[in-house]
């Protein structure tokens, strides 16, 4: 896999783009005037490995709460700015690190103005262009991937045309196929950041399989250097399932990969539930981890060896497996505690350990 | 989008490569010798789309159960064989449409005649070779994947030499980028439908993600002619990802895109719940329809346009677009009963309709 050479830029101290890990990123879903619920959605988001979260600025007691927000956020903030110039201008006495802007939601005029600003106090900007709000003058493309990258690029040279260089660029779509296709498109005429994502993705299972399909292939063409999957769900599914994405195709790992067979006729034991139970118990360990379930000879015995650890089932007893070596023998009920033992065991020996990993 | 060139081959009536659909395949997960068991498995995934169905063969029991299961079965069965020449010989008196073997499981010698065997009674092969039994002579291989390939091209000779053409390949293995490259690799080599997989891609949630990225890359790079996804869950899960993945891709449309937006500080509503409900009651229907659930006039009246239903969020209600008219202006709390009572109106209108498809 080779990455889209891209010009890196900073959001605050995080570096996007270059040769800059690809950066994660979510949005709160509560008024920022609830500034505990804000900061309890970013907090979790964090602590999944959440790296600049994007916050809604409907009106001006959204501003004032950005204040606070910002001062007690571990992470960067990007302010979602959308139809009020107004708006925009008093948030950059807010101390965000970034704002992002909608050329379809946004006067031309005030946009210019806004992007000048942004140069002038040193805020990163991603223009956001998205199907669901593109301006008229681009109905006139047929192709919808053309349209969204012509409006990406039309903002791109205002930037340009008022000094700013920090900006990174997002074309989304509800259709996965004209995202793909904005996106590579894109990719070839700019050196810009490009943000992934599909937008209005829709609930968990489905939003999920859109998303993992289009942050998936374009990520395995070098394309996106910071990523943000859109869920009707919490930021930390969000996160969650932009770290598996990321984890699958090998450039960033993150979390415990559970790698178990999806059992057949030859299991003879109920895989699913100790799999499904395990999956819960290690979801919010960050530590990168490989963790096999195996329930069948066929494949169960070579497969875990490869595994930081691992249960090879048979049919009274499984055995249980620590970095290739054999170092118990037991019976299916104890065989999720004996692993979470294992898991908490190897947890302690990394040097990254802290106790909010521990699984027991 | 352009799919790779292959020849076609049948499984039963089913064709599979060359121009016809990806085919979506699954694979019971009870001994067969539980005839009821497997057909209700079976019959589950037949409904949600399932176009063949693979049933581990381990023992006579599960011969002889094949018969009955094939005699009742509303699709191809292919059995899953490993092992024993002996089991694989008497399979062939089942009239099972399709045996798959792995070069790992079974010595060159009885492989080859259970090869001729095939050809002789008409039976559909799929070679699967899989990463955790790679015969010891391919371990010479630096990279995984390349070991894959090898190990499947002398398979592939080996089914010539003895003049079976209705073959297809797989090349699984449960690392993602190993899994991309072999059959890259493979594809390029021959022209031979490919069955695309991961192999043990885990649980629910970090499976469908996995297999959603490794699927959604090659058949984005037109590689693959028979999907099937593992999971540790029932086969009908393992369909209903496959679907939304060929969904994703435009590839083939089944069942119900919701496009929804993640919700941010903008939406006055809660809309996770109400999302969360309509996934769940809308996850039998095979109609290919766009349901839309928009908590947010940035980009919610314009999106619900496109949808076939939608509702689209404001303060104290909601607007019911149907294909692109406004129809209703309801409070949040009847959305959920007034989107189903549409969904169903537009279930009937179609010519695919069907009892089993109503929402309520």
């Amino acid at each position: 896999m080779k990455r889209r050479k891209t010009k890196q830029i900073k959001l605050g101290e995080l570096k996007i783009g270059g040769d800059a890990p690809i950066v994660v990123q979510s949005m709160t879903k509560v008024h920022p005037e609830d500034i505990e619920g804000t900061l309890f959605q970013i907090d979790e988001a964090y602590k999944a490995g959440c790296e600049a979260i994007r916050i809604a600025v409907p009106d001006r007691k959204a501003v004032e709460a950005l204040k606070e927000i910002k001062a007690r956020s571990p992470i960067p903030i990007i302010a979602d700015l959308h139809f009020s110039p107004k708006l925009a201008m008093m948030v950059f006495d807010t101390a965000v690190e970034g704002i992002r802007l909608n050329p379809g939601t946004m006067p031309k005029e005030a946009l210019k103005e806004i992007l000048s600003a942004a140069r002038e106090k040193k805020v990163t900007v991603r223009i956001g262009v998205n199907s669901g709000s593109l301006p008229q003058e681009y109905h006139r493309f047929e192709k919808l991937s053309e349209a969204l990258v012509a409006c990406a690029l039309d903002a791109l040279e205002l930037g340009e045309s008022v000094g700013l260089y920090e900006m990174k660029f997002s074309l989304k779509a509800s259709d996965v196929v004209e995202t793909l296709e904005a996106n590579r498109r894109f990719a070839t005429l700019t050196d810009y950041p490009i943000h992934l994502g599909l937008t209005e993705a829709g609930p968990l299972f489905s939003g999920t399989v859109k998303s993992a399909v289009t942050l998936g292939v374009l990520l395995s063409e070098g394309i996106g250097d910071t990523i943000r999957v859109s869920l009707t769900g919490p930021p930390v599914w969000e996160v969650r399932v932009a770290y598996k994405i990321l984890s699958a195709l090998g450039l960033r790992k993150r979390g415990v990969d559970i790698i178990s067979c999806p059992t057949c006729g030859r299991c003879k034991v109920d895989l699913i539930p100790i799999v499904t139970e395990l999956e819960k118990k290690l979801e919010h360990i960050t530590e990168p981890l490989t963790v096999a379930v195996m329930g069948c000879v066929v494949n169960g015995p070579t497969e875990a060896r490869h595994a930081d650890v691992g249960i090879a089932a048979g049919k009274k007893s499984g055995v249980l497996f620590r970095k290739g070596r054999i170092i118990d023998k037991l019976p299916p009920e104890r065989w999720i505690d004996r692993l979470l033992e294992e898991i908490n065991a190897l947890l302690k020996a990394s040097d990254k350990y802290n106790e909010s990993s521990e699984v027991l």
